[in-house]
């Protein structure tokens, strides 16, 4: 099956060449697992919780997860699916919805994930233009929509642009997706990463997922950005039971279980506060967007770790970029997340340090 | 896509209800993990080892099995790729390779998962039946090679027979490979568990591999039976840099890369012999092998830790298998493995005293 090898990687293909970068394309936190999950990770390790667990992952882990969403959303969300990582999720998601030649529609600029996974499964990416405000556009998305659309995949916080739907777009999406039959997966990777919106529902829980008013919502969740685990792969998943159930046979053919010590780690790390985190990451979105703002056309990033600024006037993304990496500083052209060559990523999860002086640079090249 | 549950599952779910049954089904060793691997992992997990390894794992690890297998099969074996498991290599290479309506071929009784992947992939599984003798019939897998057919999936040792394939096999597969102009898919996940070969080739490996004698083969291998690490979703693949390219892109999308501290922890593990741990199962093979073919139909297994005896004359295996879980032991039908219902799967990887006990206890139902 064809697919191509991402863009990302050619961006740090240059960057391996480079000597020392101010390197802001990294998406991932620039802080460690949390110390008591670790301890975790090392006693599941050291009392032998080597083995293969259960295809949907150990039970407390499941129990609590499941617990904790049907409280955030408001009623039972049914059985949680452990998977390895988000992208995990995804996969068996895509593999279990789309036949050859079915359709999902999502934003452009867009997680590249979405358009590989959904061509390997033999279905059609179908990508909806949110420019110039970045944010999702229902008469554009309902225009997107044929008898062969059957998944409306939303992504908030959204990679790479840091947007979050508000409670009313939350809301066009659903009455779109129900008018048309549609499952609505939910990308909630950066759900922690909420830098503006006020609570909402009766669990306390932030954001406005689709699963809190369309029961034909599939959430995807995970540690990797919450608790800095990108390593260790663990997502969960959950949703429609004739979906879930799904996936989980899907995963005893693919992915068998998730890693089985990390998946005490991850019990653990439910108990570990990253508001410090939140906090800090706050700061540096508005430390980047205050500066950038000056000098280029830029949306506030309400969410997730990333800011997406426009090339300035008469370059491409990809000039821009190429500028930037001459000047040191690594960034990731639009076109890797988009059909268009027009905007750039940069991820604040860096040192303030590096981050002021990356932006005097980027700034310094308008 | 339509995947059933697996035939395991069904046994596994029967099992929960016995109390204290006589596990003879159980698919992994019963041991834990080498205590220099845990450490590893452990330090790995404390010294900040925990984000994203590159897609293809970490380089050290590579090298090393590079070097390995490259001394044991007598020529540069080429990139090695770390999968998430034996499964996430077998899943990889088949999604690299099949197109659908591409033909795969192996022996049944077969690994439930091929036939499995290989319809996820749109591929047709060929199973060429192997019966009584449960080895390779190279004029059988012939009348099955056709102009669709695009892999031959070996795998010795073999799960659930224990057969391994001779030199003379193995170079019998290589040839019609070869005339077909067929990539081989050697899954040789039980690779260290050989009780009765001489020692092949200068590395001092002993299994007759067939990519000894033909390039275009993909060599599988993990170390979730070597070293008991079947919870910590580690193998690697080896073969035609096409294929691993491709698998390594395919990679980057589904399985992102294997668990990151877990890599480290299996570097170590390449230095921990498990010499006492294959000399005990090769006595537990001597023990099963010497009561069961009093009473049973046997060939002797020369791998892994299964026998596949055939069920007494006159009862399919399902309706024996029945039986032996009315008596407590627990063992699985050879239907799961097989177009045929006439054999039975006893993993001998537990203790000689439930082996002695499982084995009385059959031989009393013939």
């Amino acid at each position: 099956m064809g697919v191509d090898a991402s863009g990302i990687r050619k961006v740090f293909d240059l960057a391996a060449k480079m000597k020392d970068p101010i390197n802001l394309s990294i998406g991932l936190p620039d802080f460690d697992v949390p110390e008591p999950a670790k301890q975790a990770a090392i006693e599941a390790i050291q009392s032998g919780h080597n083995r293969y667990t259960q295809t949907q992952g150990i039970a407390p882990l499941r129990e609590r997860l499941r617990a904790d969403m049907s409280r955030e959303i408001g009623r039972d969300v049914g059985e949680v699916l452990i998977t390895s990582g988000v992208s995990g999720g995804l996969f068996l998601a895509i593999l279990a919805t789309i036949d050859p030649g079915d359709e999902a529609i999502f934003l452009d600029p867009y997680f590249v994930m979405y358009k590989h996974l959904l061509t390997m499964a033999g279905g059609k990416p179908i990508a909806v233009d949110s420019y110039p405000d970045l944010r999702f556009h229902p008469e554009r998305v309902e225009k997107a929509i044929t008898s062969r659309t059957k998944l409306l995949i939303l992504n908030s916080p959204a990679n790479p642009t840091g947007i979050v739907m508000s409670e009313a777009e939350v809301k066009s999406a659903v009455e779109l997706a129900r008018r048309h039959d549609l499952l609505i997966v939910s990308d909630e990777i950066y759900e922690p990463f909420l830098y503006d919106e006020t609570p909402v529902g009766e669990g306390g829980g932030r954001l406005p997922s689709p699963a809190r008013f369309y029961e034909k919502t599939l959430i995807l969740r995970g540690f990797s950005k919450s608790h800095a685990m990108t390593g260790w792969r663990l997502g969960y998943a959950a949703g429609p039971e004739a979906i879930v159930s799904q996936m989980t046979k899907l995963q005893q053919y693919t992915f068998v279980c998730p890693p089985a010590p990390l998946q005490y780690a991850a019990l653990k790390a439910l108990d570990v506060s990253m508001s410090d985190a939140v906090a800090a990451y706050r700061r540096k979105r508005d430390l980047v967007f205050d500066r950038l703002s000056k000098e280029f056309d830029v949306v506030l990033p309400e969410g997730a770790f990333y800011i997406f600024p426009k090339s300035p006037d008469g370059s491409t993304a990809s000039d821009f970029v190429a500028r930037a990496i001459e000047n040191n500083v690594l960034i990731i052209p639009g076109n890797v997340f988009s059909e268009r060559d027009t905007h750039f990523r940069i991820s604040y999860a860096t040192t303030d340090e590096k981050l002021a002086r990356g932006c005097e640079i980027l700034c310094s090249l308008v």
